[in-house]
């Protein structure tokens, strides 16, 4: 037997309208009764793996030890592997299948050091159907670790370099330009990019300007001027920022109001940070002269 | 006294924006404190009885034995009665409006063995207005159920057989064409039919045709090939499928794409599955000929 | 050392689709494992303060003793403070920040006993930016207070009287007109006005008429003949109701249908009830003959 958990932070694209999340949370109840599921989100896109690694990648450090159970999985049912990864010497073991989902969490808990391929179906449920495994497989496989069931007796052991890595775009940076990418929009409107606080140079340190443009059509786009702030209430309404924010990477934000729907940016947009003095070369700047960022130079 | 439960899995058609399933859990939380409520869904469309009659029927089988909590209730604050169905030997106890939501699932634990009507208002909170039974009602009585309170002391005993049905629709099908109906969307657009695998017969094993007909206008419609598949990785970009699913039941399937949207079915179409070497009659087949749908004939 | 408690209570306006929730839970489940967390709603419209204030409010009397961690806060960052309010005699302590946010339910909790400012950072996560409050501040600190940790160590005292009061508009009522406000539309389309029952007079006992304008448009909108009735299940298909809702204010309802929508009314627009014989002065009255609501006069 292997180390008993009693928490399994829970995470799937599979929305809260359906009963699929339920339909787990039943069986891991039924399976262990005393594991207690936090659920980080279900909110996931469906089958936008990239978004769910990078928002496990960003819970991670706050989830309790135990069990991690991630789901979004185009490949269900096809011969992609399910797998469990035994991460900080014990405290945590990741469930999931195996197509990048779980990599930068994994990477960010310091590695894998155990891995398994969730080839021993004597942990699993009879499965209806091949579409369901977070039912049939990770749920109970999550909850037969809670029992205590050591991470090697749950199938064949795999590489851990042999996991599939997640795909994080790098921005492209030198002093005056930072070519970034955003990674998410949250509910509030605010864009993270792929680049954090140490990575902009002095000539990016204050007022920057932003340009946005959609991957299908990078020589376009709208500029706008940003002001590096520490948080929402340090921006005049209307204005646009630039700031820290709370999983430790710059996101570009207005006070109250959604900069996403502002400045009409979407999730895998470029987003060109420049200085502020400077021509951003933008094809298109419809927005740098309608004065609703005050400028710090002028106040 | 009767059994203690532990379990409360809860279904209803409240949502999760405003607080009502939120105040119903507070309100179990402390009248039965080691009560633990697992949320089948929430997301039932509002007064939809049918949807969450089989939601719960797809979720029955999976569920740990204690109490079934569901509200869908458009009659609240009439004269419809609530009730607290006893099934499998006491494993389990279903509550909420007699009006068709618990029968299916009722019918798959194997039926009622002891029911009442929530007549005994001891076990009730004193209402305010007369429109929330989740948490005046329905709630408090799965609590009590939970702290060992009998189902006879809930109310008036019912003669089971007198319980409210549950409405299915059924296919027609014969030897080569099955006319069936759309019974869900899920989140990822699949398209749950009420026909079983083994409904079809061998002429609707491999290829066939799908007419999609709303019950507006169900001689006009679309067709489109679908082919006999296992999972959606065995079905090419675009190709449309017919599935075994997760709750055993065939669902109108694409490989990460919305069938739903792709074909524009919503629940309660009619959908007719026909040879695909045979002329399905359908007044107007636009898709038919678009070629996305790869024939196995000719590859 | 202070009370034990072991349930949190939570209402934010993170909504379900990020990891915020998820987050904050995991963050309570490591400091305090043994503290049991209901939802009470995370749906709350981002940055609308009242309207939180409100959902806590119809909550507050249903939640079990403990801690209630309110966060809608779109001051976060700035030097609005985070507070902690003791209730009820120690029975409960209301989390978050002092905005408006948890005064009404303070006054329906009896009033304050003792409130703090949380200025003792021993209580709080390192944060990582300053826009996370939930995780890195109160959710900690009600963490800590399951944990025994009194009140009193949170921080410096306030007082009571000088915490941040909430704001909820008042009905303009005489003899026979009231002028109220729709406070809440709930997912069935229930309109919630800022008037209780015993708040309108013999002369509005019956059938009423009522007006609804926006904000933007007080002068215009629309007339309804609505009936005073006691549940859905008394209005005939069609027809306008104002009845006793669950949280004991009156709400414009209608069977089975969205009154919201088929009314056109939204949070805020001025509601005017009128006697139904009266001409309630409105300029526009395009519904009065529609002829969909029965007049209990003619029936």
């Amino acid at each position: 037997m292997g180390r008993r958990y009693d928490t399994i932070s829970f995470l799937t694209d599979y929305g809260l309208t359906d009963e699929f999340v339920g339909v787990v949370k039943a069986v891991i109840r039924d399976i262990a009764p005393h594991a207690h599921v936090v659920d980080l989100t279900h909110g996931i896109t469906p089958f936008d793996v990239r978004a769910g690694s990078l928002a496990l990648a960003r819970s991670i450090s706050y989830v309790p030890s135990g069990v991690v159970l991630a789901v979004v999985d185009p490949g269900v049912g096809t011969t992609r592997r399910g797998v469990a990864v035994e991460v900080a010497d014990g405290e945590g073991v990741l469930v999931g299948p195996d197509n990048g989902l779980l990599a930068p969490a994994v990477a960010m808990a310091g590695g894998a050091l155990r891995a398994v391929s969730l080839t021993n179906n004597e942990h699993h449920l009879e499965a209806v159907g091949s579409t369901f495994d977070g039912r049939d497989v990770f749920g109970p496989v999550a909850a037969a670790l809670c029992n205590g069931v050591d991470i090697s007796e749950l199938g064949d052991p795999v590489d851990p370099d042999l996991l599939m890595p997640g795909v994080v775009p790098l921005p492209q940076i030198d002093d005056v330009t930072a070519i970034a990418q955003a990674l998410w929009v949250d509910r509030f409107g605010n864009v993270q990019l792929n680049v954090g606080p140490d990575d902009l140079g002095p000539a990016l340190a204050e007022a920057v300007n932003l340009r946005f443009s959609a991957p299908t059509d990078p020589s376009g786009g709208s500029t706008r001027r940003a002001l590096r702030v520490d948080a929402f209430g340090d921006l005049a309404a209307g204005a646009v920022g630039l700031a820290l924010d709370s999983s430790g990477m710059l996101s570009v934000i207005m006070n109250q109001r959604s900069a996403a729907d502002e400045l009409g940016v979407d999730v895998g947009d470029q987003v060109t940070v420049t200085r502020a003095d400077a021509n951003d070369g933008g094809a298109v700047s419809v927005s740098v002269d309608l004065g609703q960022a005050p400028s710090p130079d002028a106040g």
